[in-house]
């Protein structure tokens, strides 16, 4: 794989900005999951343990403040979409049995599937009484579709385990998986502030094509990235029956699908080194790359549509970044 | 066990004067659970087969009449609270792994867990997406709270599994997993027709009265109905090794306790009736009937606040129904 096209750091870190709004959401999620009873209260300081990057909550700051400038950022949102996104992971790891979760035990691992299920029900439900909170039904009901929307996903995706999915198919998932939790996010920040209608669908295509680039590049990640430094074995996507893009590419375009998959299935570094190459020799990462490139780029020029400010640095810094991971 | 004191059909159906709601209320069901993908139909299609009482969806029906007369009922709700059930039974299977529910297999027995969680999450999501369209922020908030307090509930319960509860302890138990949400039922029916705060509190006080006295007699049915007629084996919560107040009066004033816990253990014919006799000669299950005929009471005096009407007199019989159900 070509080295990343932008260095991490070469447009400045777009989490810098938002720093000081993430502690306060860090203490609100905090303040949230208190709980009168000490075992519930075991399972919310677990939760809290494992610290994310809090891409969401930057997304509803940096668009809130770049539709409105200075005014005082939605922490409530952008903590309700936080804990969104953690109830999505909980019950993720149930339904891919992850044994672990931002380099900690998953909860279901810790504690048990059981615990795991309710706990992410009751993280939805504290999402919905912050979002309820706003006042704003239109917030609640971004907020809900993001959830419908991924599960219809994740269902189908679930019950199409093992088959390879058209390039179109691929697409319309990740857009359910990512993209539209993404772009919502940049809508929740855009209707906080009540910016105008065109505002609000630049800020949200830009969150749909961040997303789509963010999600395209995390699964080439998982076929090329170092095992030691993605903290995950290789192709897992692959071992569980997911079909990424490249894999889509590579069985479309070579005669040799059958040795792909074989070196995929092989999980060592010599099937993980066998397969690099037919995905290299089919052109299959270099497309794969054009097009998160292609996303990132359409994510940029969505942004044109705002006035120039901070935010919107900060907002271009951000759909580089997520192509130009450094793991 | 005494029979019933008040008979089935005695003071009329409850659900009589609801009928046609419910078909309307039953019709949105499957309006809102319609999926473009034929594999997400499927899974919503068989959550749609397994039809049950509509206790919850009566329950906002019947108390917003109340409070607001003839005019046209919250039929939204109503399908809000019913997709919020649902969805809490199919993640209660996963979290007791039940195989059989309303009649037919679990989801999750039918599908798998993983299926089920994300079947669940989904009809959470579609209920507050159609709270978000009723334009009232109040009426999220309040469906949230059940789930999150439920949720924390049942946390509890299953990090507490096999210990015994004190009275109190049970009691608050069984008001998070059930009697809230039926008041929350209620007192979403009332805030839907935008009732006078003494009658929203009235009614709210009538569901959780209904809720206490229907959990309690539930639990008591789970110990003492014929098997048979129940369609469940006996003591399935003792056997999950969750205590209910039959047991916990036995328990704490008998010396026969080791007696009890086997005969319950046994799963067979003799040792049910060996647990009955116990539970007969210590009174319990008569201190049992008899809380949960006080909540009956309470139920119906909470009434009294409200102007007579047909809804009043079916919300009075629904509060006797939950005490004298036939099965």
């Amino acid at each position: 794989m070509s080295e990343p096209k932008m260095a991490p750091g070469a447009l400045g870190d777009p989490f810098q900005s938002v720093a000081d709004d993430l502690l306060i959401v860090d203490a609100r999620l905090h303040d949230v999951l208190r709980q009168e009873n000490p075992l519930v209260q075991r399972v919310a300081d677990y939760l809290l343990a494992a610290s994310g990057k809090r891409v969401r909550p930057s997304l509803v700051i940096l668009t809130a403040r770049a539709a409105a400038g200075e005014m005082s950022p939605p922490i409530p949102v952008a903590v309700a979409v936080e804990l969104i996104h953690m109830a999505t992971l909980v019950h993720d790891d149930i339904v891919d049995r992850g044994e672990m979760r931002r380099g900690m035990p998953s909860l279901r691992a810790a504690f048990n599937d059981q615990v795991a299920v309710l706990a992410g029900d009751f993280l939805f439900a504290r999402a919905f009484e912050i979002l309820a909170g706003t006042g704003q039904p239109k917030v609640v009901d971004v907020a809900a579709r993001v959830v419908r929307v991924m599960c219809a996903g994740e269902i189908q995706e679930t019950l199409q385990v093992g088959q390879v999915p058209s390039e179109e198919e691929y697409l319309r998932r990740i857009e359910g998986k990512t993209a539209h939790f993404l772009a919502a996010s940049c809508r929740l920040g855009a209707l906080s502030v009540r910016a105008a209608p065109s505002i609000r669908d630049s800020l949200t295509e830009y969150g749909q094509h961040v997303g789509m680039a963010f999600q395209i590049y995390d699964d080439l990640l998982d076929l090329v990235a170092d095992p030691v430094k993605l903290g995950k074995a290789v192709a897992s996507d692959f071992s569980q029956g997911v079909m990424t893009l490249p894999v889509i590419y590579a069985l479309d375009r070579s005669s040799r699908g059958g040795e792909l998959v074989d070196a995929l299935s092989s999980q060592d570094d010599a099937g993980r080194q066998a397969a690099l190459a037919i995905l290299e020799e089919t052109g299959a990462i270099r497309d794969t790359e054009r097009m998160a490139e292609g996303h990132v780029a359409a994510a940029v020029q969505a942004l044109s549509a705002l006035p120039k400010s901070g935010a919107r640095d900060a907002l271009e810094q951000l759909a580089g970044f997520v192509v130009a991971r450094p793991y």
